[in-house]
């Protein structure tokens, strides 16, 4: 077959795979903000069957073969029909290593494990879940056999959330961590002062909210013509395709924050989808590279801009002019001062920007621990509550508000929660970078955000998945992973709000 | 192959079709509904992927095999696969009978000629279409010939939308109707008392609109937890499956009735797909069975119940309310007898129920002349404005608001706009049965709907498309159509309302 052949094949079963996806991800955003409630069986079986559809597809022999002419062949070939077929070449590497039926079994396990992680949170009984953790985890090592891994057996999983991303990255990173944050926050519990906070949990009506955060999204650069925000449960991003990005916040009457900040956070992942190179638009390329750059965007539009000094003086008064009666007696230094309370909480999504990473270096020091086998399962409880007390000096009263809070392990997302402490780090990183050619304050508080998206989407958000992390932070900061630019961020921003 | 494998071959076929038109159907309700601007281009390549996969699918001759194999042998499968199998060799055996490339060129010529189309009526210039609208008849024609007709080659285009139903069935129908609706119009417009409908173009508040039709869709059976409503420029029906039937209506600030008339009239189509028997879903059966009898249902909802005395006795207590400003000096008697004013009006989709099957009635006569030649297709602005003269008593100033106002012949829909009429043929036969066990005013003047429902479940739509039309008729009825229940019913109604 002459490769003009090949490529015209390749990029018919793209296209095809990708409308299958498209579907399949327009069926879960409507399941999710407003299906009717009984469609869910249909529903269900349409994901199975389309699912089932795109996976054969990605996984035939036949398509491997394509996959593997293209990426032998790159010089004659065009740039995006290459970076999609290395990127199915990786993928398809990695799950061939496992044997279908160990894969099949897992998949089961998975499924029947997050059940019971239900159960056992509901009757805050760790004793029920631990026989599936210790299955899950037996997978988790095994298949990091099949796939392999220098230095370290956790690197296997960490590599497929974060490319190139290691345990010694990690362990510095924490250990930067645990030495700045964990006695900062000790120093504020004993002698910061205290942050009014009471107009956060007035009444604000859910009608005004939305309004109010539609505009919020506008003004940080989400492109509404080609996306759009809706509702639901639990806030999330959707990229059905480089022009069809959409998010979802959520409204609570008493908690006004809560939307603005959700919707910040979302917003940032969506502006990066938003930026990716359209040329992509209909392969897998079309996608932010990794988790923890994703997050680093969200977490920069949620809190280094959406928690700042700067924006709150320019955006107050529209926020006040539009709950007049809820913050009439509030001023915006308050305002500011209120959304940035640090406090050490038990429940990981609802920790402040201060102390949300220390609730992953819990969760990291335990996933490595379990990977290592230097932490028994069954005291599981009871070192988590260890480590509570140890970092943030409280100890959860329940396990359901302990080590049972999360889903991730149960669906067995292992190396899973770093990225989201990577996604703060990698942030303050390229903050650091891009002070260097903007203002970023002055942006900020004249609103004008153009230059910050213009920035993200030239060093960043245009490559879509062709650079591993790793590519992406060393060529746009010069240095790889460097948790200094984090905390030193955190120790001067919460240094002056407290002391 | 045994025929149990067979059936699961076929099933499995069925399912993977049905998912892949579902996908379609949300694709086509997002797009309609709220999807960003922008997302138009991908959703239309994959519109084109799924959809031509679907057709594949359904025209694959391993596929028609099966379909074969169990119609062949009726008594050792369950009824459903039958039913379904039965459906596929109908529309199969149609298909086969027109040559690919015949059918690959007529659809090119129906895009092209739907933008020409557009394109004449924006002039006003009917010779720009004319050239097209011939090529669509010359395939229209061949195509009759291919599949194959009984008496007339009309039949051949009326029984794809309307199996079973025939010229001589319309001749003697819109000869009653000339017979009857004419004179009565022409009675109405020279001594007909003036009816008061000032207060239908008064303004009313958008969301309390919304509020009120929500209200309405519930009170007439529709069922919300398996359905649901929104907006869109055109008011339509979608039936995802048999618990997730999609409506939308459209609101206009001076216009509420527009609104409300939409709801009944797509709510009416709704409970039809709702009502069906549920062991049909995900089937091709598990679909209202023709144009016509879904109309007649639509329509039965939109003007038997919604625009009857009955009905506005007990609703407009509630409508006043909700719009207290706007009707608080109309009686319900003048409501009532507002909404049912009747106007010889020049377009179509703005008539009044006593007008709107004269409209029909044009075009069907236009039709059968153009198919049997003895309508000169470049003649048909004359031929058009003389029909609205005869029948209507007005002549359109312009060919955009004659003969150029539909879509439908651009889009080759020849022989589908007789099943409009039909709807309400059929509503008024089924409801003269329907009254032989319920009290239809009393009911509805009491708001009880449920045995209305429960009737046209029982006698009508539980069946989906087991059952054709004419079938139906005959069954529920007890006798064909016969165009005097409807004749009957507009004498008696509008003699009432004008004398």
């Amino acid at each position: 077959m002459s490769i003009e052949n090949t490529v015209q094949q390749f990029n018919q079963k793209v296209s095809h795979i990708s409308a299958l996806n498209g579907a399949l991800g327009l069926i879960h955003w409507d399941g999710a903000t407003g299906a009717p409630k009984a469609s869910i069986d249909m529903r269900s079986r349409n994901i199975g069957i389309l699912g089932g559809e795109a996976f054969k597809m990605s996984v035939d022999p036949a398509f491997k073969e394509l996959v593997k002419e293209i990426c032998d062949n790159k010089d004659e070939v065009d740039s995006v029909t290459y970076e999609t077929a290395r990127l199915y070449l990786k993928d398809i590497e990695k799950t061939e290593k496992i044997p279908p039926q160990e894969m099949q079994a897992y998949m089961e396990l998975r499924s029947k494990s997050q059940q019971v992680w239900e159960e056992a949170r509901e009757k805050d009984d760790f004793n029920l879940f631990a026989p599936y953790l210790k299955k899950v985890y037996e997978y988790a090592i095994k298949f990091a056999e099949y796939t392999g891994y220098k230095d370290h057996p956790y690197n296997a999983v960490l590599d497929m959330f974060e490319e190139g991303i290691t345990v010694a990255d990690l362990d510095a990173f924490f250990a930067e961590l645990k030495e700045t944050i964990v006695p900062l926050l000790k120093r504020i519990q004993k002698e910061g002062r205290t942050l009014r906070t009471d107009f956060l949990s007035r009444k604000y009506d859910i009608e005004a909210q939305k309004k109010l955060n539609m505009e919020l999204l506008d003004l940080i650069g989400f492109d509404l013509n080609r996306g759009m925000m809706k509702e639901s449960a639990h806030p999330f991003t959707l990229n059905l395709n480089v022009n069809d990005v959409r998010l979802t916040t959520r409204y609570i009457e008493d908690q006004m924050a809560s939307a603005i900040f959700s919707t910040f956070h979302e917003g940032g992942h969506g502006i990066y989808e938003q930026n990716i190179d359209t040329k992509y638009d209909g392969t897998p390329v079309a996608n932010g590279t990794s988790m923890g750059i994703h997050e680093s965007q969200s977490r920069f539009f949620e809190n280094v801009l959406g928690r700042s000094e700067a924006l709150w003086q320019y955006l107050y008064p529209t926020v006040q002019k539009a709950f007049p009666e809820q913050l009439g007696d509030v001023t915006a230094e308050e305002f500011y001062l209120g959304i940035n309370n640090a406090k050490a909480s038990l429940i990981r999504v609802e920790a402040d920007e201060l102390t949300y990473s220390l609730h992953i270096m819990i969760r990291y020091e335990i996933e490595k621990g379990l990977f290592e086998g230097s932490i028994d399962m069954d005291r599981l409880p009871e070192i988590w509550n260890a480590k509570y007390e140890e970092y943030l000096g409280i100890t959860p009263p329940s396990d359901a508000d302990g080590v049972l809070q999360d889903v991730h392990w149960s669906d067995g997302l292992i190396g899973y929660f770093p990225s989201y402490a990577l996604g703060n780090a990698y942030a303050s990183q390229f903050v650091h970078k891009m002070e260097e050619e903007l203002d970023l304050d002055a942006l900020m508080a004249e609103g004008n955000y153009q230059p910050i998206c213009d920035w993200l989407k030239r060093e960043i958000h245009q490559f879509g998945s062709t650079q591993s992390p790793k590519e992406i932070i060393e060529r746009v900061t010069g240095e790889p992973l460097n948790a200094k630019y984090f905390t030193d961020y955190l120790k001067k921003k919460f240094e002056k709000i407290y002391f």
